[in-house]
């Protein structure tokens, strides 16, 4: 028996935290700072709970030194920190943290202990990488390399015909930030939401797929020609997320309005993410596509993968939080198991483009 | 040479003074609040320009009594209690000024001091009304009456493709305040922005057009079976509106947002009035549409008029200003000539029922 802890318990974590207890071969802990939270697996027979402060890197790294293997489902702004504390503890530690900044920073510290930590472990970032590496090292030369992503609910409810499975800020945060993408071997930057475009997919329909940045790791470590990440919404979701934009309304600079200083995000968030929250039990899915293409051998290739997913009612588990969790939980096996041990942090193409791995 | 004065002189208050005073029959006085607004006629020559708090109505009855005529293009806020001392001064009045209160309420006195005072004179309300009073009084039955109207730049900037040629707060009031039509005899009330529906034009396109509560006295003064008003915008235009309207950023009551209380129709304010702010010289256009439909004497008979007018850039009037000031000014010189004599308040539609005054 192995004894794992998942660190975080919202809906990510829970999903990992019922996968793995699923799995005769382990024993789980789930942790989180919150005890509500925690209720969310109160139900899973034979999971411990611990209350813990995870903002705080020395109780973390204590609290983990017990366990054979650690998994983290973080808010962004505890990511790096709880990374280094797991780093310094010596375990191994499959992450789906998703942190704005760079984790490689930490690599020759994971080198140095012989710690292998996979970051980005979900779903996009994720298994998208693990798909693209494994595709690139199949090639002599990577032409393109690209995938598109989305979760949707099922009802599309006028206006935004969306709702949030992850944090609405970090949504929002998607349709600000820059789209670092690759033309022609060049790393070329573009405004998120740009290049819209309709594309079909059976059984879902017609959706609109527009730049978002969410390469990361892959800039540096696929030699492609092409590459880009596009996200999936419903047609007519991307024009008024520009239009609000556009017109100021995710500005994050105070403004002056009638004497009270305000910041109009705040504002939009107050008005929005309520019409943005799904209700319990709502049907969804997550799409993702992934394209590689390339040559070997002097013969053209072309990979596509399609992944569509469901939420399951009967474990009332989204599917964001199913694809998200689930390559994280199996790469925690691999780190328990011994088949997968590769000292320093390790973004998913590096998995992908070891044998057997997929 | 008879003496008028135009009190207000905004956009339409100087397109009033300024058609007047080309008139050899008048000699015409401009009065303001604002130093700065009398500056738009400094350069029409023989207008005096008389600086006088006009929210202050004991001094605007005195101002008046000299006068033979008084022409109104004041804020709506100060309609009403100017239109009283006006009446209480004993002179003919000519009236843009849009006002939400009833102006009926002060037809008694208005009777009482032998005061003609004509209302909502502008085009929509004004042309508009004279046209379906005038054509209402040719049917023994009025099976219909309708108008279409809107204001308009030529250009058509992403996202809103327009530019408020007056205040934009009653520009949003028209998108909020629920619409007043007739419906088979019954007085219906309907949401606004209602009923969209794509409009062709000759010379303009298509546009959209969706009910906004501009009926006001026709209500009561027309027997129509079927009566509406519909605003008039470039298509996208509304669904943008619907979508802020109903995600609540043109909400007025207060909300919280991370300790400070705001209300969100400011913060949109802020950020959208200037997107709608049109920069000098931006050549724009106002289109009218009256349709009047019934029987007289068996015979079924159609009525429709068309107004279209043009920004002059000679004079710098937006078509806007062209339209709803002179209509006010032709009706103040029937007031002086002694062609149109109604002690009351008279919105348009009376005046359109009168004999020769179409």
């Amino acid at each position: 028996m192995k004894k794992a802890i998942v660190l975080g318990c919202g809906l990510v974590g829970s999903a990992i935290v019922r996968d793995l207890a699923a799995d005769e071969d382990f024993v789980v802990t789930a942790a989180d700072s919150a005890e509500k939270s925690l209720e969310a697996v109160s139900n899973v027979p034979g999971v411990n709970r611990i209350q813990r402060d995870l903002g705080n890197s020395a109780l973390v790294q204590d609290l983990v030194s017990d366990f054979d293997v650690v998994l983290g489902a973080l808010p962004s702004r505890l990511g790096l920190a709880t990374l280094r504390a797991v780093i310094e503890s010596g375990k191994p530690y499959a992450d789906i943290s998703f942190m704005n900044d760079d984790p490689l920073q930490l690599n020759d510290l994971a080198r140095a202990k012989g710690v292998t930590a996979v970051v980005d472990c979900g779903v996009a970032p994720g298994l998208a990488n693990m798909i693209i590496g494994h595709c690139s090292a199949e090639l002599d030369e990577v032409e393109r390399a690209e995938y598109l992503v989305g979760g949707l609910p099922k009802p599309r409810y006028w206006p935004y015909q969306y709702r949030a499975t992850f944090s609405p800020f970090d949504v929002i945060e998607e349709y600000l930030r820059p789209a670092r993408m690759v033309e022609d071997g060049r790393v070329v930057v573009k405004p998120a939401l740009s290049d819209p475009e309709l594309i079909t997919f059976p059984k879902v329909g017609t959706l609109e797929a527009f730049n978002t940045d969410g390469l990361r790791s892959l800039i540096k470590t696929v030699p492609a020609k092409n590459m880009k990440e596009k996200t999936l919404r419903y047609p007519g979701h991307r024009d008024l997320m520009c239009v609000l934009r556009d017109t100021g309304f995710l500005g994050k600079e105070r403004i002056e309005v009638n004497g009270t200083s305000v910041v109009p995000l705040d504002v939009t968030a107050k008005l929005l993410f309520p019409m943005w929250t799904r209700p319990p039990g709502e049907p969804e899915f997550t799409l993702l596509r992934v394209l590689v293409e390339g040559s070997s051998d002097g013969q053209k290739r072309r990979y596509t993968y399609d992944l569509y997913d469901e939420y399951d009612p009967i474990k009332d588990m989204t599917s964001m939080a199913r694809t998200t969790g689930f390559p994280c939980a199996i790469v925690a096996r691999r780190l328990v198991d011994g088949s997968l041990r590769m000292p320093g942090i390790q973004p998913p193409e590096m998995l992908g483009k070891n044998e057997g791995m997929l």
